[in-house]
């Protein structure tokens, strides 16, 4: 089967499929979707996702989109592939879904506010909102304290093992990590253990990897 | 077990949590949590979600939160009881995924908006931000329109049976059916004929003669 992963480098969704597949050791295409020219709201892309939103996904015929429900797929479908993602037992699973919930909910939904702020706006030469970057940190601190009291008594989000939904995290923090949000993850020393851990994994590096060779193709072309 | 949900009847994803323990014709405790009070935002709520938003939810030791990670939790451990919610095969189970992302992600996010500008809001004597209501009309009407396009193939959002994902809609369309933007249901026969069938459900009926016991009971206090 050819699985395609249709997105930008730049977006957190895109990361999260990306970094799944390299976790289960799949081979796969990259398609870039440009979406400072706007792709993702035009054809062909609303064929793949009606919603004009990145990444899409192509798995032979099947095609998918929103990120969370693709890795969900991926960690499924192939189960028995490189690292196992989803817990054997029920209690780590329902544990897994509460903080699968919590990330799409909480975190992404306020440090994805923060990453447009203070990464994408002004890549497009445009000035932060500091009154909305004041608001939306104030908020993730709060929801990093939850963070800190989980990881307290947890290694990882659903248990003692990285799962699903540790990874659905990394892209992002991974995002903020070069904003000066940075502090707030770093100074929690239960936060902090967990996000190094986070950038260690084989399958992150890889992510890391296509990053920089299209950022290089970019500068050369 | 005794199962208990703290949370508010003027909630969605609070009847969202009662809906599915009636479809599993489970026993329960409804706590009421008075949002207008705020005792969602002080303990002892807090103890139970750390994020200070109902609804919550015990089965003996056990404490969750996130109206999604519930349901999963009761259709998993209570697999069972009652109606079948989960598909039997992964083809359906990935499609069921993939709607319970977009129903959280673009209808959940776009309704949960209108809901609180034409309902909550003149309910506590606030009025309606219209260019607001206009610009969530918009994007519901794409939003359904995409529901239509499925509904047209499919009797159900994950295949030919009711599922976990249907069930997670009808609070909020419940809602919605109680203002104006109810027209574009209607307009969309694919749509309104779902919508029709999730109201007859006998779990539905339920959870509304549960929220006429409490009006009466508001009335007579």
């Amino acid at each position: 089967m050819a699985l395609k992963v249709h997105g930008s480098l730049a977006s957190s969704a895109t990361l999260r499929v990306i970094g799944c597949l390299e976790e289960k050791g799949l081979k796969y295409e990259f398609v870039r979707v440009n979406l400072q020219a706007g792709e993702h709201k035009k054809e062909p892309f609303l064929r793949l996702n009606p919603f004009g939103q990145v990444p899409a996904f192509e798995d032979g015929d099947l095609t998918l989109f929103e990120s969370r429900a693709i890795t969900q797929y991926i960690a499924h479908t192939y189960a028995n592939r490189g690292s196992q993602l989803i817990p054997s037992d029920n209690k780590t699973m329902d544990t897994m879904s509460l903080w699968m919930e919590i990330e799409a909910n909480h975190f992404d939904e306020v440090g994805s506010k923060l990453y447009h702020e203070l990464t994408i706006k002004p890549m497009r030469g445009m000035v932060a909102d500091k009154a909305a970057v004041a608001q939306h940190e104030e908020a993730l601190v709060k929801i990093l304290d939850v963070y800190e009291e989980r990881l307290k008594v947890s290694k990882f989000l659903a248990g003692n093992c990285f799962t699903l939904v540790d990874l659905h995290h990394t892209p992002l923090i991974y995002h903020l990590m070069h904003t000066k949000v940075k502090v707030l993850f770093e100074a929690r020393s239960n936060v902090a253990a967990w996000v190094d851990y986070l950038f260690t994994r084989p399958a992150w590096l890889k992510v890391l990897q296509l990053i920089i060779k299209h950022n290089n193709a970019a500068f050369a072309s």
